[in-house]
């Protein structure tokens, strides 16, 4: 297969600090920071982040880490890629238990540079419709106008290309009742090296990820379950977590153009550094073990729920919406399409089956009208 | 109603000419150049443009022009409307005929500072699964960096805001057999006014439009026939048309991340105004006039062809390919979604189903193979 190289357009805008958002599915996507710019609307500029293409592999690799990052070195890289090697493995596990028919085919791939990754998808099984479990490991390089964080280079000095590190999980689960509800996760690790030439620049080096629940009938007492299990996590850590990171994800997943959330929400982060790293280290890993106990109880007692059509038509209505936040906002994908990563790693995310309806309007008062009103007005739900 | 304004990034990308691209659904998205640019990437700009929010109305008006533009003063934006209007009435008379069951429901609407719009949308038909024909006029302001080609204006001068005018027509008709294949078309009428404060400034006007047909199953008589029409009303004008607005049908419908087209084309064409005024009129007024022969004795042959639910999956899996040309890349619908225009009638353009299994690879030879093959690689289908 051939090598490829894709490109990036970079954005100069004035958010707190560079950050590198891991696609869902296999590539990664660029926000930067100008560090001296106003916090006004400033110029774009444009600009390319290189990753090389994968190739499809008959067998997953031990490792996808470089030979120079060692294997069991004790880094956080090397533990990162350990954790979510051994999270797919659960989760998938969990989920194949669960639905009892269906099975996960497995795909992966590596780069030529280092990296790769495996996506497992279970389709058209008995509980889900499409359950995705992907991970994957990217070394890439960014330009150095991406690495304005670095004091140490002068003004004058011309910093070269900034190599990069990023590993994550993701899932989405869409189950086929439309009472169970669709969860999303995503954990992500990204560091940068000192750009070349400028030996004195500082590494950079953050955390991200979340976990959300999508349903297309509120059960509060599942709603409760799974914000529950979320705080459960983050309360180990910090007490502002919880709270930080419910409002972070409300905020994330909201789809601007329907002025409503696409479901009830969890917890987010992104560009999590200000914290010692093997704290945060320890967190990812929580939340990511947090997944099943939050999420399967809730399926157990749903999967087998009797349904009418029209619960179906309004789970699909909804799992329109999700595509719609998916292609429109989500960050990883949208960095996805336009970078040439894995198509069918980075949409395994969308619904088996979604609808559209003209002026769709549930009447007030009513379950599928509920819904709505949650996802526009977020609650607290513990 | 309150009401808003929408505001808009602005791009200046190095492309021919200014233009702006009218939303299929009732929005208008600009790009720009810089016409002292190089033939590089360049920084991006960011800047507004200002268009009023829709207010709902009960009774549709008898025109959307203001009234300094006149009713029946013979100009080119009063024709343009006279000629949309007149479209929307006869394709929907066509359609609601053929579908036998379906009726068409209208939506209109106004704005504070003159302009409008008419969404027909028919639901769940005999025939169709969602058919919607819609119509607006809309009356903005664009940022002066938009107005480069006057060259009149001096670069210490500082012009004023361009206040603009645009109308257009645009449908997408989505039906229900698998062998009767989706359909879309949109004609648009583009006007400025010069920019205030440079009276010696010229008009900048344009037309832009297409129809074009996506069909989940190949029958060669039919895309023999849809493009014959194309080709006969192009021909009526200039010999070059048809060849020249078939490729840029091709490569305007095409999904990137597919590398392959949304279906199998028609014509397309935008920013138009190297020739008579008068000429691209009777140009878009005869392509609109095409609409109803080209599209309609393919129905009537397709729609009561027996299916099998394979087949009808096969049609949902297109459709999404559908979703993601129209939530990704078409012009009109991410500026609609970003501007907030009415979201309803933007999005009235999706399939009511649609479907996305994970690596689906039909059977090299098979139907659907061939399908995917001339969305590969664009055919001369006469």
């Amino acid at each position: 297969m051939p090598t490829a190289t894709a490109t990036l357009s970079v954005s100069f805008a004035p958010s707190k600090k560079p950050h590198l958002s891991f696609c869902p599915f296999g590539a990664t996507s660029i926000t930067l920071t100008n560090f001296t710019s106003p916090p006004i609307r400033r110029p774009m500029t444009t600009s390319a982040v290189s990753i090389e293409k994968e190739t499809v592999i008959s067998e997953r690799p031990h490792t996808f880490l470089r030979q120079t990052d060692g294997e069991d070195n004790g880094s956080i890289r090397s533990r990162f890629q350990s954790m979510i090697l051994e999270m797919q493995e659960s989760v998938c596990g969990a989920l194949e238990a669960l639905d009892g028919a269906g099975k996960f085919k497995e795909d992966a791939w590596t780069r030529p540079g280092g990296g790769g990754g495996i996506s497992r998808v279970l389709q058209d099984g008995a509980v889900f419709e499409k359950a995705g479990v992907n991970i994957s490991v990217v070394y890439g390089v960014m330009p150095p106008e991406a690495y304005r964080a670095a004091k140490a280079s002068a003004a004058d000095q011309k910093p070269g290309p900034v190599p990069f590190f990023a590993a994550g999980i993701s899932s989405v689960l869409h189950p086929k009742n439309p009472f169970a509800p669709t969860l999303h996760f995503n954990y992500r690790y990204f560091e940068t090296d000192a750009p070349k030439d400028t030996p004195g620049a500082p590494r950079q080096w953050w955390f991200g990820g979340g976990t959300d629940l999508t349903p297309a009938y509120i059960f509060e007492e599942d709603v409760k379950h799974f914000h529950s299990v979320q705080k459960r996590a983050c309360d180990k850590f910090d007490p502002s977590f919880y709270p930080r990171f419910k409002k972070w994800c409300d905020d994330y997943f909201f789809i601007k153009h329907r002025g409503k959330r696409r479901g009830l929400g969890g917890i987010f982060f992104d560009d999590l550094n200000d914290y010692d790293q093997e704290m945060l280290l320890s967190f990812a890993t929580e939340c990511a073990d947090s997944v099943v106990p939050a999420y399967i109880p809730i399926l157990e007692k749903r999967k087998d729920t009797p349904f009418n059509e029209s619960q179906k038509a309004w789970q699909q209505l909804r799992s329109g919406r999700y595509v719609e936040f998916n292609l429109v906002y989500d960050r990883g994908t949208t960095f996805g399409l336009k970078t040439g990563g894995r198509i069918e790693s980075i949409l395994v995310s969308l619904p088996l089956t979604a609808r559209w309806e003209y002026d769709h309007k549930p009447e007030e008062g009513s379950e599928e009208w509920k819904l709505l009103d949650a996802c526009m007005n977020p609650k607290d739900w513990i």
